[in-house]
């Protein structure tokens, strides 16, 4: 019997919905528990995260409701983490090779700070949507000529998609601090031009997981 | 036989100086090749580290001179993710519970930054030295009672070794942009208050690493 985890996420989270994706990949199974960051319950900074952020996970000791944690399960945080963890528990999440592990590991530490740094620089701080095509220049870069980030689906396309997914839906609508129309505009390079062809299979290919299908259902 | 690994670092830099502890620690076979970072060899970028930095590797191919790099050996940079890499191919570096590793990742993913983010914020841009305080306080909270950050020496321990080791020379010197005294004023402060017993203990157990004696010395 694998121990227990309770995944505390928010649906708005990207950096919550690395954790989900994974898990959702994963064989591992787990209890989601979805937490109103803007209005968080009073026991979850001190009985789970001690400064209040998703996602995070109780793991092993009883088994118990989500909203009534246990002091015997053990506590962690960081979306980084935490996808690397449930690889170590579930080894079809990261391949065996240890240098495509690492290189699975150099994408997700060299591709998220981009596409994260783009997509909400534009919609938080109304910098330039554009910025997004220049990570998504240097991310296609990384890929293999085709397949996942390190050929099979691994963590590394965990840590990527909920930035892509969100930045789709924000341009898309035109929803963020940046100027009226750059949105809609840049996804419509991103959907058309030539120079893209690699990222659009990619996205694709991201989309069509039943972990994904699941998620943007649902939201 | 191990595939070979050739390392591309400097001496002045603290996260070269986090893969050079690894492989000290480790039982893996390598070689050290010094980059003058102010006078970087042509073919280092274009052969080695597209970016140019250091530290990086070479992994496998031939066994040949540093300075005539095979197209056959695979390349690898950044230090958090060779870290882990060397982790893979020496077990030794990393305890094998899931937990505890994701411990050790924790501890890697928020010790690093507070301490790098308040060394180099003084050193390099002329912040109050005291930060480098608060965040030893915030890492002794993730320290357990005794021994290194996860209990076995782990490769948490390698990524924040260089910038204590850096923060002792440069504060006991009070080197840095900071205001005169202030370096000298901070390190007295670690090495006598109370609040700080904890750390203190820890930094020698980091010191009195074989791995880190050599490179202490010869630096």
């Amino acid at each position: 019997m694998p121990e227990q985890i309770t995944l505390y996420t928010a649906k708005i989270c990207p950096w919550a919905h690395r954790a989900e994706i994974t898990l959702k990949e994963s064989n591992l199974p787990y209890k989601r528990y979805e937490i109103d960051l803007k209005d968080k319950p009073e026991w979850y900074a001190p009985k789970i995260s001690s400064v209040g952020k998703v996602p995070a996970i109780t793991y092993g000791g009883p088994d118990v409701s989500p909203e009534d944690p246990s002091p015997e399960s053990q506590k962690l945080a960081e979306s980084g983490v935490l996808i690397q963890f449930f690889a170590d528990l579930d080894q079809s999440l990261l391949p065996k090779d240890p240098f495509t592990r690492a290189k699975a590991r150099f994408f997700i530490e060299t591709a998220s700070p981009l596409i994260s740094g783009a997509f909400l620089g534009a919609v938080t701080r109304g910098e330039n949507p554009e910025g997004v095509l220049t990570a998504i220049e240097a991310i296609q870069k990384l890929l293999p000529e085709e397949g996942y980030a390190v050929g099979e689906w691994s963590i590394a396309d965990a840590a990527v998609t909920p930035f892509f997914a969100r930045a789709e839906v924000a341009f898309k609508n035109d929803l963020g601090k940046y100027e009226e129309g750059k949105g809609k505009a840049t996804w419509a390079k991103l959907e058309t031009d030539e120079k893209y062809a690699r990222f659009r299979k990619y996205f694709a290919d991201l989309k069509s997981r039943k972990a994904s299908k699941r998620h943007f259902t649902r939201t």
